[in-house]
């Protein structure tokens, strides 16, 4: 492992005031769902981080620094614990994210390796790997131009992280699909819809993605960003789709012109404009100087 | 007292957790503040709640219901403690506001209340006229129709509430102002400057306004809304005049096209982006199923 490679650790007892919020365990009862359209989906966990002014970042593409460290390990401990994590092709091309796990140790097990640092430490390690979260990352349009110098190229290469799987709609550059299943990723294609938005942009309903992700096993999947993402999930009727919500706050505003998290206005079936979306099962968890709201979407307002 | 006059409780505990927070006693030594152009201005404490996406309402002049009871109540046992409280001509004309004090007795007479009630209710009754604040309403354009049937002056009228100050910058009709000043209230007069937005929007300056505030004597004033006089408050450099904040966040998205508390980007000296501000000294307080942040602006991001 490189010198330079960075380990996060996350307190247990911060973890276990987030259990509540995760899947349930692989292959235990309600370990993935049925859509309302009858197939299998994952368990949906939304998760971002925003200033008081609901921005994920100063403008599009440019990475900020919003939340804590705390936080920053929140995320890695939240990817643990989930069989998949999503990203748009907008942060993909943007960040050239590791998404990947770069957790210590796994929460539930620090109190063992205090006991047998030496046991639990390969326990750890192979914790890590069973673990490793498979990047899913959404790109109608074919715009993510993976390569040998991509960082989850180089992180799967390295074995530090599982390939993405790429959703798509059309066939990609061969070259592209042969590096991509060279390191264990494939192309999941599924038909895009147009946007309802009546805008020309192509893009995937949100409950056949979920069908794709789950048709592969997984039965989890943390959905992350960026902005388009989390607005069109967050739209009725795909806000249904959501299992638990975790966002972190930080208390710092980054003035307008940001990427905003804000879903659409819709209508409901009488066209009367629908109301606002709450959370049920609040809970607030201080964490650092940020907080950290954990909550479902309430069933009265999807 | 009409029967139907609603009266709010506020915990003393929860009141305890935001004494670091708020003004400093009358006449003790931090009561009023001087200004870097050396003139005297209140304690300013903002205080508004907000969406998950820092929405206040989901309209213009649509009131929304956003926070819970607790907050109603934490709302009035601020304007307790500040000699006044202030909103701009916007929410005056959109909600037709009290802007009384309707808690119920002081969060610092509880106890006393318990041992002995009948003392504590006419300690309370006392205290209460005692610390109704005094209304500041911004309007630069004189919008504001105030008349026989607002809620401010009929309160004033009946001996629950005070009448309002109105910051104006010309005279109003004679009749407006002879209606304000039979029940105790006046108008300020303050020179308007043109917004530097270039939108040909008269503005005051928020150190004259303040001023003009202390003029009167007022050592604390509350800053509840709305969206313009939030968003122009926290815009530097006029965000240095702000002592205190203390935001409520409930669990809610109202959707795009909100009433957005967002301050304006700037430009340092050198036309730098100015950095976001961020907050300093900051705790968070769950309030039902809201949360309450505190803090300051932090001097660095001035």
């Amino acid at each position: 492992m490189a010198a330079s490679e960075e380990f996060l650790t996350f307190p247990p007892q911060d973890a276990l005031r987030l259990e509540p919020h995760l899947p349930p365990a692989a292959g235990a009862e309600g370990a993935g769902r049925i859509t309302q359209d009858g197939r299998r989906r994952p368990f949906v966990t939304l998760t971002f981080a925003t200033s008081l002014d609901s921005s994920l970042a100063l403008a599009p593409g440019v990475r900020t620094a919003l939340s804590g460290p705390q936080s920053k390990a929140m995320t890695h401990f939240l990817r643990s614990r989930h069989a998949a994590i999503c990203v748009g092709v907008g942060t993909a091309v943007a960040d050239d994210p590791g998404l990947n796990c770069r957790l210590a140790a796994p929460a539930d097990t620090a109190a063992a390796a205090a006991a047998a640092a030496a046991a639990a430490a390969a326990a750890a390690t192979q914790h890590r790997h069973q673990h490793q979260p498979r990047p899913i990352v959404i790109d109608p349009h074919g715009r993510w131009a993976l390569g040998e110098d991509s960082k989850v190229v180089q992180l799967a290469r390295a074995g530090r992280g599982l390939a993405p799987y790429i959703v798509a709609s059309a066939a990609p550059p061969a070259k592209r699909r042969e590096l991509l299943e060279s390191i264990g990723g494939k192309y999941l294609f599924v038909a895009a819809a147009t946007s309802e938005a009546g805008n020309g942009v192509a893009r995937f309903r949100w409950a056949d993605v979920l069908a794709a992700v789950a048709a592969e096993g997984l039965d989890s999947i943390m959905i992350e960003g960026g902005g388009q993402v989390i607005n069109s999930l967050l739209a009725p009727p795909d806000s249904s789709l959501i299992d638990s919500v975790i966002v972190t706050i930080a208390p710092t505003w980054l003035g307008q012109g940001g990427v905003v998290v804000s879903p659409p206005r819709t209508v409901d079936g009488s066209g009367n404009p629908a109301p606002p979306m709450r959370l049920a099962d609040v809970s607030w968890h201080p964490l650092g100087e940020d907080i950290v709201l954990c909550g479902r979407i309430s069933r009265s307002s999807e």
